[in-house]
């Protein structure tokens, strides 16, 4: 397939190279500055954009992957100026093209065309990491494009799955639980130790098998720790070494108690 | 060398085991309940006692692996207890035996022996789950037997540190964050999957890759989301979804807004 990014941020680019690993043409990049999209764009080997109208009407996929709040706005933008470019006769490419984006908390019919779909590969992406497309889920959702977006998606992994937006919206509230809160907490720790000098590397073996935990046990079987004992000498001391950092000693106490009514 | 173990929990599972596997000999295991202190000797093919007047004095080691509240308390009544029994002349067991207890939480001179450590591996423990005892980062502290102390961490794991009290109750706090609050947000994302009929493996990918992130990323560079880019249109649809659940909201909020106060 030819295939044109709409972005050029984490998911775009690992995503836009996958594609090309799977032997797809990504025939161009557009981002909104010159300094994203040309970088992508040496990555991929293909040309880029910053403009909206000299995005090229010759992709059968074009694939938003930008911020959830300019993604309506740009569909719709882009869909203007395909309409009014020719398509070189094939009625499948430009504005007849499927448009599908990859954000997990947007519904489906933030795309006004015709032919579109929710095409949402549920991990964490950064620039400087490389990860491996074939372990990563991908969620589906098209009224009319189903065949070809499972084409696309088992091209690249082997954990594809269909799922509405309602459902789909649940799913990406509970990733942010997973991974940013999760993350967040391997932040507040690494903080923890800092002023003692005590390097993040030791924390490692535990962040491993706490992740590793989950896979064979459900993750309030798995808890250990003061809190599911509501041993209050321990915390009352945790809380004490918190007592310069308010915002920490509040997110203590919020978890430890949640920890202790979810049992 | 001969061990004895205090306790029948779930570090004291593994530790013993650990110890048996690298060739020492536990000759018997006290634990309050006779349940719990025959299912590990069972484990072990050893002898168990429930009185702590039972308790042999014929170990070179005896190990502390019980909650923090009845540690002293437990320290002081065995050690009383050995002070009154003969120890076969050999004056560095029973009485004059090393004493080491388990728990990062609690100083060493919580034991009331001359001869005392802390003997601290960092590592998350459920019964039900082997775990690799070389990958596990052991933390020493004593005044008496470092040497010996090594010698037996050295057994067991690559990782031997030497750790200061008040440095190791820094290291304890900061693994509730990495490993108690962590399995307690992939808790909590499991709870909401739950009623969408969506299965929590879906999650593991995305687990899996933010722990390993942190391996080359420090936590604060490796985070991505809907808090980190202040994506208010996002956070205000999951708070919508979390409207019947005001403690998760309530998470939900604080560490969104602790994500990105920290950036």
């Amino acid at each position: 397939m030819n295939i044109i990014f709409i972005g050029a941020g984490n998911l775009a680019t690992h995503l836009s190279q996958a594609f090309q690993r799977a032997n797809h043409r990504v025939l161009q990049v557009y981002s909104r500055t010159e300094e994203s999209a040309s970088s992508l764009a040496a990555l991929l080997d293909c040309p880029f954009t910053t403009r909206i109208e000299e995005i090229l009407p010759d992709a059968e996929v074009y694939v938003f992957s930008v911020r959830d709040a300019v993604l309506q706005d740009l569909a719709e933008r882009l869909y203007a100026h395909l309409r009014q470019v020719a398509t070189a006769g094939n009625p499948r490419r430009g504005a007849g093209a499927l448009f599908v984006h990859t954000a997990g908390s947007m519904p489906l019919d933030v795309l006004p065309m015709l032919r579109r779909g929710v095409f949402y590969p549920m991990q964490t992406f950064s620039k400087s990491r490389h990860v491996d497309f074939c372990q990563i889920p991908i969620f589906l959702e098209s009224q009319t494009d189903m065949r070809l977006m499972e084409l696309l998606a088992r091209a690249l992994s082997q954990q594809v799955y269909h799922l509405d937006g309602e459902r789909r919206r649940y799913l990406h509230l509970s990733a942010v639980f997973a991974c940013n809160f999760v993350n967040h907490m391997y932040d507040l720790s690494a903080r923890i130790l800092e002023p003692h000098d005590i390097p993040f590397h030791v924390m490692l073996p535990l962040i491993d098998e706490t992740a590793s935990k989950v896979h064979t046990l459900p993750p309030h079987e798995a808890q250990t720790g003061p809190a599911v004992r509501y041993d209050k000498n321990v915390m009352d001391h945790h809380l004490d070494l918190l007592a310069d950092a308010p915002d920490m000693q509040q997110i203590y106490k919020l978890l430890s108690r949640s920890i202790h009514d979810k049992l």
